[in-house]
């Protein structure tokens, strides 16, 4: 709390020195900020002192300020477009080449030309080169801002490049070894050069076995291989095992938060990830998912007005609709879940398929009796319908059956056929599973027709 | 592929070394692996092979490797158990503490006495210091072993003083300055020791404005302070700005896939982290869900049961039942997603409920009135009934402004009074809403009783 407060005093301070002019103290207290407390106090600014800010301030200096916004943030176009594009150029090229592309990535293919056009032959070279690659995948989360050195020289002339490569690394604290092609051959850690001896030869004490991801892999591959293996940067090669960048883990961090709201949004059917505050367009987002599975809802509507005259002949049967269909989405639900867990843990995906399937659906064997047996229990004493309760719980445990099978296999399927498991999102299982088990009850039902008829 | 292949390779042949005695070949080739590969190979392991490796290997040699494997392995209590009680004890007192930690706190309080028994009384007390802290605060996950210094001194010595805890620490990439009491007082990264000048004083280079947490910090506070600032490490302190410990990355990406992982769990009303291979142990962990929600979803039927005689007299009715409670069921879903999402992202909580709230219900209010005309426009024309179609939906919109008002209502108020919102799971909220909109279904219906009975 204090610290909240105590920044908001200084963001003040500084807006002061902003409108006033005074330059020196501004450029002074600022810089001395970390730079995501010079975003946040950035983004806290006004039109007109942003202006100012472009001219107190070189492209070097806001660079690394651009680092750390957001590059998900809705005005980041506006902010480019407010600088003089010399400047925003500069900016550009003094940025992470990572994070350059990002945010390039978000402009039109002709404003992308334009800054590149701006730019140093070389800058532009590197940013160009990422641009190519395709999202989320290593290529697109790599910077091409990596120490790299050749075995053949001792600890204090690698000590000697590191410092005159430090400042312009994204890190330095791994060290990758090529050979004359440029292939990866070794790595090595800042800790390890540290702790050795100032004259032993590097061949001699890097790691040959490196740990590599490929240029072409899934961000979520490489993510899992930062997670194995806990490290806080990782090489990526093309086939020829030529060195063509690092990821580092800020960049996995997003990667996890990213996947596990696509995710949840997949399971909960509206992107978390755009959450407005205004009510219209809230609703718009979530109306195509409404609409599409009120249609496949009409299906199960006509389904049971294909029943109207049992219904009508014995109007018990209309008080368990919403009890068989709501206990089997529940279970479908959770089957999903399951399923959708396994995908993303699993990556020997062949065994996964018919292992994660069948075991859902005797999954749903058990929970069904279990549940089916219940049910019948109750409705036998509370309407003292044995029957009734027969037909009640079966109708549960088959719909329970049924909703974990098609809780797994549809997103697995989808996985299959290269989709995202997620998009099989849990409105549309249970919309889905509303379906089956209107269907199971009433065929169950109308066997016992004559009986409920006649009651 | 081919990767996975070499290593299975390699694990055979070190199968092998182990089996013959050949007690150099394993130990050279084990040694050379990297922690992860090696905790692979050591859980490939059969019971003898393993008691083998416990005489082949030191403690110390051992200690990495258990640095990484997962503390919620099932099996390392037994792992534990077989080793000699002074072996595991000094393998425990060799591990990262924050990790012999975790490990420990699966135990008996017998146990990890016995085990403490065992220790250095200088491990021991460390060990004991962070068993104290609560679980999911900053202090459960932080560490001791970090590299502190005095500000009073030159870069040159500050490396020197690095060399020799370089072993030992974490992480030595950040290097934190106290003050003769220990408080923390300033940071330098060894980044900027590196491109400093040796007689360099740290005092005139080092960062004073540190960024730290507290050691009863949330766990997901911390999360957040890595994701904002792009931390490898953070410091932990007392209410005294006493250095305690530090957090590093590895640990957050840990926290981050725990708390997504509970999220998602929430959602869908089963633990996705304790996935169960036997389908009678899944319907283990699934039942008391399914079984509580199936008696919630009994209040609905007997509601439903109340209205008997208006279904018997117009069957129609009953159509359009689980078209109702699926719909709102979807929507209300959709709020609690964002609700939980809105929770877990915000910090300053007072503002964030009451607007989340009244935006979730003005987003029904929009949803449901369209979705209720499109229902409208669908019923008056397949039934050719315009007064049903009405209805309908009037019924689906004011029970997808209940359903939105319950999703975000619960999980808020859940927050506010200390729980966990994604306890408020997807199903449960769902079958709340079959009854809240059963209810508005019926009486909306029974308003317009003669006109159905009538007919």
């Amino acid at each position: 709390m204090d610290e909240t407060k105590e920044l908001e005093e200084r963001f003040a301070q500084l807006r002061k020195d902003l409108d006033e002019g005074n330059l020196h103290e501004f450029r002074d207290e600022f810089l001395e900020m970390h730079i995501y407390e010079q975003g946040q106090f950035y983004q806290s600014l006004k039109d007109d002192q942003r202006l100012l800010v472009y001219s107190y301030l070189s492209p070097k200096e806001l660079a690394d300020m651009f680092d750390v916004i957001e590059e998900d943030n809705e005005y980041m176009k506006d902010y480019l477009a407010e600088m003089r594009p010399s400047y925003a150029a500069e900016m550009l090229s003094e940025m992470y080449t990572d994070n350059a592309v990002d945010l390039l990535n978000t402009l039109s293919k002709k404003q992308i030309a334009k800054y590149l056009s701006l730019m140093d032959a070389e800058d532009a070279a590197e940013i160009k080169e990422l641009l190519h690659y395709e999202d989320e995948t290593a290529g697109s989360i790599m910077t091409t801002e990596y120490v790299s050195i050749v075995a053949n020289q001792t600890v204090r002339s690698a000590m000697y490049v590191l410092k005159n490569e430090a400042k312009a690394a994204e890190t330095i604290y791994y060290i990758y070894v090529v050979d004359q092609e440029g292939r990866l051959v070794g790595v090595i850690s800042l800790r390890d050069l540290i702790v050795s001896d100032d004259d032993a030869m590097i061949s001699d004490i890097m790691s040959e076995r490196v740990i590599s991801v490929h240029v072409g892999d899934d961000q979520e591959d490489v993510a899992q291989t930062f997670r194995d293996y806990d490290f806080l940067a990782l090489p990526v090669t093309d086939y020829d095992d030529h060195l063509l960048g690092i990821v580092t883990v800020d960049d996995i961090i997003d990667v996890i938060d990213e996947e596990a709201a696509s995710d949840y949004s997949g399971l909960a059917g509206v992107n978390v990830e755009e959450i407005s505050e205004n009510p219209i367009k809230a609703a718009g987002k979530r109306l195509p998912w409404l609409i599409t599975l009120l249609f496949l809802g009409m299906a199960t509507a006509s389904l049971i007005s294909h029943y109207e005259v049992l219904v009508s002949e014995a109007s018990i049967l209309a008080v368990f609709i919403s009890l068989i269909t709501g206990t089997a989405g529940n279970a479908g639900t959770q089957s999903l879940a399951v399923a959708v867990r396994r995908l993303a843990m699993n990556d020997d995906k062949s065994n996964t398929f018919f292992a994660t399937v069948i075991g859902e659906v005797l999954t749903g064997v058990v929970t069904g009796a279990i549940t089916g047996l219940t049910i019948f229990a109750i409705v036998a004493v509370w309407k003292g319908n044995p029957i009734l309760g027969f037909v009640i719980g079966m109708a549960m445990m088959c719909a329970i059956t049924v909703a974990n099978l098609a809780g797994s296999l549809i997103p697995m399927l989808m996985d299959k056929l290269g989709f995202d498991p997620a998009v099989a999102s849990g409105p549309f299982i249970t919309t889905l599973s509303d379906l089956t088990s209107v269907l199971i009850y009433f065929n169950i039902a109308s066997m016992f027709m004559n009986y409920f008829i006649g009651n």
